[in-house]
């Protein structure tokens, strides 16, 4: 039997991180071809005054010469030679089967597996250059977090990211079939689970025998990875968990105890369910992908760890104070150039859910939407009514 | 119709705050009598210094004399003066149609629902003088915390509380009848609850009518009471959380991150679940139980809140600083004279599942009990295979 052979399409923190796992599993399983071939996006990076850097963000080399020229090494090559991904996971040895490779064409050529963790913009510039390279049997994966939304007024409604990979996946020759996409969630934040801290994960597969496959790649003791048949219920709950954890920071501003914190999460968890059952409800939802790592845990996570819970906390207590600051303040002041998910997702998971008419469904999601963006008294959000 | 008439069986901490929600409801409410009669351990209290106190434990008064002679009042008493049970629920006022009764037969006279929230070692003292006193179409419900476990060697199976109470309820003139017993549980503290902070809660009752009359009875807009036809699961739930929270705490102990204390607190969850399955799998546990406040709300709130799991943080510390300290002093150094539940009930735990062989299917279980009594490594903790 032909063995299957693995590519990863992105190799950023997470890329990096879950590269550590698949290298291990790709080298001691039959099922796969050792080697892996990792997509990077190239860079050109120097050692100096102790650690590695790249050139300052839009800066180009000199006039006539290049970043070579200037003492810069590619990237591929840097992580080729040291097995490290300097920039983006450094300190952590990745396994030397792992292969840094800047041609998307030749990295992803002859894959039957193929592993996507880039930014989802990039999806539409990235994807069309596979075009006949990958097998015509291949599955895919997504690692991609986010959610997108039909944006026509009044049909708001929320697009899976592992859709628009398919969709252009099918494009030019592989127009008359479908690569199976999967989706890989959970409560895994890049750093610990590649330090090698117990974390779990949770795939979402269209069918059984992919779910085995995908297991038999991602799966190590301490990343412990499991399967179910819902691929939409696995990856919208990794978006609705941040508007979840903006009612929790909100709770935590208030001052309230455990308990009432615990409501909210647990009340968000079920209008999450009720949230896939109504967009998605034709693609069978499970009941237990909420008692998942997808579901339960990375919500958990999310409410008393995450950025959006914070901001969210620091929104109420300036509010109480009686200083009405922005999203776009508090995120600044709080987050050091990243950026919040929470608050987009909770304006257009709204928008949706008034398109249909629910509200009254999602009494939670009302109230988190009403204090967030209608001006509304943070103490409503336990009117649940 | 006549009307359900509500005796309130306990008047401590968690009786006296659910009081408050009960006399709302039956005053709100005409399916109940208006009044509620709570039956209260007769105690001797006196206002002193600026706050009650009641007689130190074991005094007697003087020869000759009774506490009343020493400008003591009965409890009952000043709970029916002031509407306040200033002993067990100061500073937080009780609706006046809750009326004190020390007569534990008076106060059950003609009851047709009865709300049990006592110590469970007064169960057997107080139930049988209960006898011929309340209405023989009579439903119960057990607000109390914890469970029993049968002892024989090697047939150590869990009991519930509510079955206890059952079983005492049936002796006498009610032998050829049964009370039907649901159980109240879930993220809820008394003096949270008490003062009106929002929490949630779980009626597990055994058939759908016996679950309306008792939302009725404790449902308010910040107290949110949902009934489930499951009284095992939710029982149990219970009593199981306190044995997760203590993995939570080792995870705490050992600087573990949020998504390794996510995993455990999910895992633990679906252990628990499994443990409903194998020993109460003929009552009909339902899969949604675990989603109810009793479930997931009460676990995470225990997990990152209470007392099991701030011991068995300190447990791990000690011993990674080289120090064993047993469960008795870290209980007596951390908690004020309070006990904990949770090292209790996972001994028993651990031995009604070895009881049937089935120690591989509760890995997280065996593990917690490897560290807290069989001198395991707590690093064994995320060796969960």
């Amino acid at each position: 039997m032909p063995k299957e052979k693995v590519a990863l399409i992105g190799s950023g923190n997470w890329g990096s991180a879950i590269a550590t796992k698949m290298g291990i599993n790709t080298a001691k399983h039959d099922l796969f071809e050792t080697e892996v071939q990792m997509w990077v996006f190239e860079e050109y990076v120097k050692f100096e005054d102790g650690k590695w850097v790249r050139p300052a963000r839009g800066a180009k080399p000199p006039e006539g010469k290049t970043w070579i020229d200037e003492g810069y090494s590619p990237l591929t090559q840097v992580i080729n030679e040291k097995h490290e991904n300097v920039i983006y996971l450094p300190g952590i040895p990745l396994p030397p089967n792992i292969i840094a490779q800047p041609d998307i064409h030749k990295a992803v050529s002859g894959a039957t597996m193929m592993v996507f963790v880039i930014p989802h913009n990039f999806l539409a510039p990235i994807v069309p250059k596979m075009e006949g390279a990958f097998a015509k049997n291949a599955i895919g994966i997504s690692l991609i977090k986010g959610i997108e939304f039909e944006r026509e007024a009044g049909k708001e409604k929320p697009i899976l990211i592992s859709d628009l990979l398919k969709a252009e996946m099918k494009k030019g020759i592989y127009e008359d079939w479908e690569v199976e996409m999967s989706v890989l969630m959970g409560a895994n934040v890049a750093n610990e689970v590649a330090k090698g801290d117990f974390a779990e994960a949770t795939i979402g597969c269209p069918k059984k025998e992919d779910g085995e496959k995908w297991v038999k790649l991602f799966d190590t003791p301490d990343f412990k990875v499991n399967a179910i048949e819902d691929v939409a219920g696995a990856e919208l709950c990794g978006a609705m968990k941040n508007v979840v954890a903006l009612g929790a920071g909100f709770s935590d501003g208030l001052g309230y105890g455990g308990n009432t914190k615990a409501a909210i999460i647990r009340i968000g968890l079920k209008e999450m369910q009720k949230f896939c059952e109504v967009f998605y409800g034709d693609r069978k939802i499970k009941n237990e992908t909420f008692l998942e790592s997808c579901g339960v845990a990375d919500l958990v996570t999310t409410c008393f760890g995450g950025r959006n819970r914070k901001c969210a906390e620091k929104f109420v207590t300036y509010k109480l104070a009686g200083s009405d600051k922005g999203w776009d303040v508090i995120e600044a002041e709080e987050l050091n150039g990243q950026k919040l998910q929470g608050t987009g997702t909770c304006v257009d998971v709204m928008k949706a859910i008034k398109s249909l008419g629910k509200e009254k469904e999602f009494p939670l999601f009302a109230k988190i939407h009403g204090i967030a963006f209608e001006g509304h008294d943070p103490k409503t959000l336990v009117n649940i009514n």
